[in-house]
């Protein structure tokens, strides 16, 4: 065990602003010392998602006061007990607590409500835990019933969502068919088990007709918003559903009255931290559970374009922003 | 009994276009004959909604073959009977059966199906009963459950579905927030017991939220379309459905994704013929007998723009499909 650094550091922010890049920056602070039943935890990974570039613009559902720190995910190894704690050892896996501000290089933890992580498993990858693979997971359950055999719809479908979709529909039995912006992103999609790989167009539905056979598709998962969300609605059979969760083209979802009104398509939102608030911990650990298992094992994983240090922090959050991409950024200490 | 005429007009088109005027013409035919178990009825009125607009330009979820004739609603009354027919007796008033083609000033109908109406009433406003009427109820009674004292919000609630709405929810203790277009719309609306009259804009949920004392709104009713569905959207409660059931903007509709995501707000459509598709015969014959008994006693009506006869169709669409009547367009014979 290294002995502990005497200070840390965390990225903080004072205000919102159109530019996040220009709101957050790296602070050092005094290490803090963990008390009565506490952990001290050091950062191993902690994720940038695009909730969190839009909570720094102050365009999220849920802002926290100010000042706050960045980060709602992360996975870190526990480095000091506080007195009376006995478990978990330090050098366990903890997944930090969703929504703490995990873009800090140490966190004080409850010992009593932390959730141990398997020690094998990369770490990058079990960062990624909290947010995005409930999210596909929850998008493929919650929304209609798919059976065995039956087919979902999405766009950006080589988001870290996206790509969540595409191996936990492939492990359930339920086929994909995935919408991306540009030519390039169609191969590592096919290759990572996508049934159908189209790229977006005006005549996006006769191209899904003809390569699933005129299959019946219930289910369009939107994060693009716009137009995309009309061409999503137009690919569903009558009665199908929408249901957006993201808005990466910055435009409101659009649908012609006629996909509502003589088609019966339905639009509606998911928000994860909506399920938080209305399932119980046990249903909430009986899928961590298994996403945690999945990603460990190597199962379930994101492509990862970039890592930067803590002191970088304002090149990640640009990198985060950024379209075009190649997967996710990460914070590492 | 006025002895019958040797022919009869009716409103019919070979093509569709743009403008749907253009695509109308009034022709003349020898007057048919009733055969065994038929009736032969006389138009009395029959209304020109915008579904039979655009059914002329070839927007509508459903087009009949061309040739066509056009109209889906009126009344009449029974001017000969068919060999073995002895009811409905000559002179009783008949519902022509919807999507007829009821732009005719004669009609050969099955005598055994024959909905048979009160004698009194005006027939203008017993000729706008099968659209508007019903759209009306069911958009109060399908979407969402409204307890007494709860609050609906609907745009063009100047349209005829939109004052049926206010006459409806007025009589089942339902409170409406209507929206309009112009100024001058505001009155009538009032004096039809609009609960709050608004005329639509950026800022319109803060001035419904201030007319209603921040009621919490769980039904919109959209007949616009574009940004007018996402004002609607914004003056919902958590969790509130927008319906739509008409494009009167010619624009998709437009959400933006926070409504869905971080409200839960849902879109979706209404069609009155798919409520007839999937309803039985016993429900609709309640639901208008209902709805016939308040148009007869004149506790429930539509403002009248304008009637035209038949030999004026053409000047009759072009004035139905114009923006700012007072009230509906009617054919008479």
């Amino acid at each position: 065990m290294d002995a502990l650094p005497a200070t840390m550091q965390r990225a903080a922010y004072d205000r919102r602003g159109p530019v996040p890049q220009d709101v957050i920056r790296c602070e050092t602070l005094p290490l803090p010392v963990p008390g009565e039943g506490q952990l001290l935890v050091a950062l191993e990974a902690a994720s940038i998602n695009p909730s969190d570039v839009l909570t720094l613009t102050g365009q999220y559902g849920m802002l926290p006061p100010l000042p706050a720190v960045g980060g709602n995910e992360g996975v870190g190894r526990v480095v000091a007990l506080g007195p009376g704690v006995t478990a978990p050892a330090v050098g366990a896996r903890v997944l930090l607590p969703v929504g703490c501000g995990t873009w800090a290089s140490h966190h004080v933890v409850p010992a009593a409500s932390a959730i141990v992580l398997p020690p094998v498993g990369d770490p990058l990858q079990l960062a990624m835990v909290t947010v995005n693979p409930p999210t596909a997971a929850l998008l493929l359950s919650e929304i209609v019933p798919l059976r065995e055999g039956g087919w979902v719809i999405q766009n950006a479908a080589n988001s870290g969502v996206g790509e969540y979709v595409i191996q936990l529909a492939k492990a359930r039995g339920v086929r994909t068919v995935n919408v991306v912006r540009r030519a390039e992103a169609v191969a590592p999609l096919e290759a990572l088990g996508g049934d159908v790989v189209l790229v977006d167009g005006p005549d996006l539905a006769a191209r899904v007709a003809a390569a699933t056979g005129k299959a019946k598709i219930a289910l369009g998962l939107d994060a693009v918003g716009g137009m995309a969300t009309d061409r999503l609605a137009q690919c569903l059979a009558p009665g199908g559903t929408v249901v957006n969760y993201g808005a990466l083209s910055g435009e409101p979802c659009l649908v012609v009255p006629g996909q509502l009104i003589f088609r019966g398509v339905q639009l509606k939102g998911f928000w994860l931290a909506q399920w938080f608030r209305t399932t119980t911990p046990a249903q909430q650990q009986a899928l961590y559970g298994e996403l945690v298992r999945e990603i460990a094992a190597g199962r379930l994983h994101a492509r990862v374009h970039a890592t930067f240090p803590l002191a970088q922090v304002a090149e990640a959050v640009a990198c985060a922003a950024q379209g075009g991409r190649d997967g996710k950024v990460l914070l590492v200490p």
